[in-house]
C-alpha cells in the first residue's frame, strides 16, 4: 500500500485488522507503520496513537449498529419481521465489517474510562430495542408469553456476537443464508 | 496473598485472572508479580514465561469441556436430556472457572503453534459432541427433520460461550436457572 497518500480512513482500516488479528495489546504503531508500508512516526501526522484508533475503530463499528437499531425497531411491521430485519442486518455488518465487529467485541474493554462509557451505552441501547421488538411480539401474541425479554435479547446476540468467530468469506454459506437460519433458529429452536 | 508459599496452581491461577481480565498481552510478569505479592523474578521457579501460563491456563478450561463432553456423549439418555445435561454442565463450568472460559475464548489466538492447534482439536472435539448428540435427535425425531447440525452446533455453543461476557455472580439468576433457560431457548425458540 505504499507509495501514495493515505487518509486517516486508510489508518483506521488497517488499524481495524491488525486489532482483530493480533488484539490491541499485540499492535504496535510499528506493526501498524508496516501494514501501510509508512514509519511509525509519520502516522502521527494522522492520529495521537493507539488509543485514539481503537476509539475510531470502535465506534465507527458501533455507529453501523446503531443505525441499524435506529432504522428498524419502529418499523411498521410484525414484530417478527423487524426481528428478522435485525437479524439480517447484524449479520451484513459483521461479515461487511468483520474487523471492526472483531474489534468492537474483544477489545472494547481496553477504550480509554471515557469512551467505553459512552461505548457501553451504545450497546445497552442496541439491546434494548432487540429487547422493544420482543416485548411487542410477546404483547401480540407473536412470542411465547412465559418469554424473558432481557435474557432473551441476550442469547439472541450471542449468537449474532459468536459470527465473527467463525464466519470465512469463502466458507459455504452466504450472509443471507445465514440470517435465515439464525431467524429460524431464534423463533423455533431446534425442534 | 504474601507471606505464604506459592504453588504452581496459585501461580497459574493468577495468570487466568489477568488474562481474562487485561488480556494475554495486556498482561507482564511484573503485574503477575505484583497480583501474588512476588518479585516477577522469583515466578520463573515456577514457569518459564507468560507463553506457558497461557497453554497452562487455556488447557485447564480446555480439559474440564472435554471431560464433560466424554461423560455425557456416550450415556444411555434422550438426545434431548443428553443437550440439557451438556448445556448444564457447560453453564457449571463457565460460570464456575470465569477467568479460564474467558481466557479460553479471547486469548487462545495468542498460543504459540503447536499449542494452537491442539486447543483447536479439543475445541472441534467438543462441538462434535454436540453435532453427535443433534444427529441423534434427528435420527430419533426428537428434533427437526430440516436442522443443519453443524450450524445449530455453533449457534448453540454461541450463546454457551458468551456467557462470560455478562454473567455476574452476584447477579439475578443462578447457574442451573440460566442453563434451563438457554435449553429452553434452544429446544423451543421465541414461539
Amino acid at each position: 500500500m505504499s507509495g501514495r497518500q493515505h487518509t486517516k480512513d486508510d489508518v483506521i482500516r488497517a488499524a481495524g485488522r491488525l486489532f482483530a488479528r493480533r488484539g490491541f495489546h499485540g499492535t504496535s504503531m510499528r506493526d501498524l507503520g508496516s501494514e501501510l508500508g509508512l514509519l511509525g512516526s509519520s502516522l502521527y501526522s494522522h492520529v495521537d496513537g493507539k488509543n485514539e484508533l481503537l476509539v475510531e475503530v470502535i465506534r465507527s463499528g458501533a455507529e453501523l449498529f446503531q443505525t441499524l437499531a435506529t432504522r428498524v425497531v419502529y418499523e411498521d411491521a410484525s414484530a417478527t419481521e423487524r426481528l428478522g430485519r435485525l437479524i439480517e442486518g447484524h449479520v451484513r455488518i459483521v461479515t461487511e465489517h468483520i474487523d471492526e465487529a472483531t474489534t468492537f467485541l474483544n477489545e472494547a474493554r481496553f477504550l480509554p474510562e471515557a469512551e467505553r462509557s459512552s461505548i457501553i451505552e451504545m450497546r445497552d441501547r442496541y439491546e434494548q430495542s432487540y429487547r422493544a421488538v420482543l416485548k411487542d411480539g410477546i404483547a401480540s401474541g407473536e412470542f411465547r408469553r412465559d418469554l424473558d425479554p432481557v435474557l432473551a435479547a441476550i442469547l439472541i446476540l450471542s449468537t449474532l456476537n459468536a459470527i465473527d468467530r467463525w464466519y470465512r468469506p469463502d466458507g459455504p454459506r452466504a450472509p443471507g443464508d445465514i440470517a435465515a437460519r439464525i431467524h429460524h433458529f431464534v423463533m423455533s429452536g431446534i425442534t
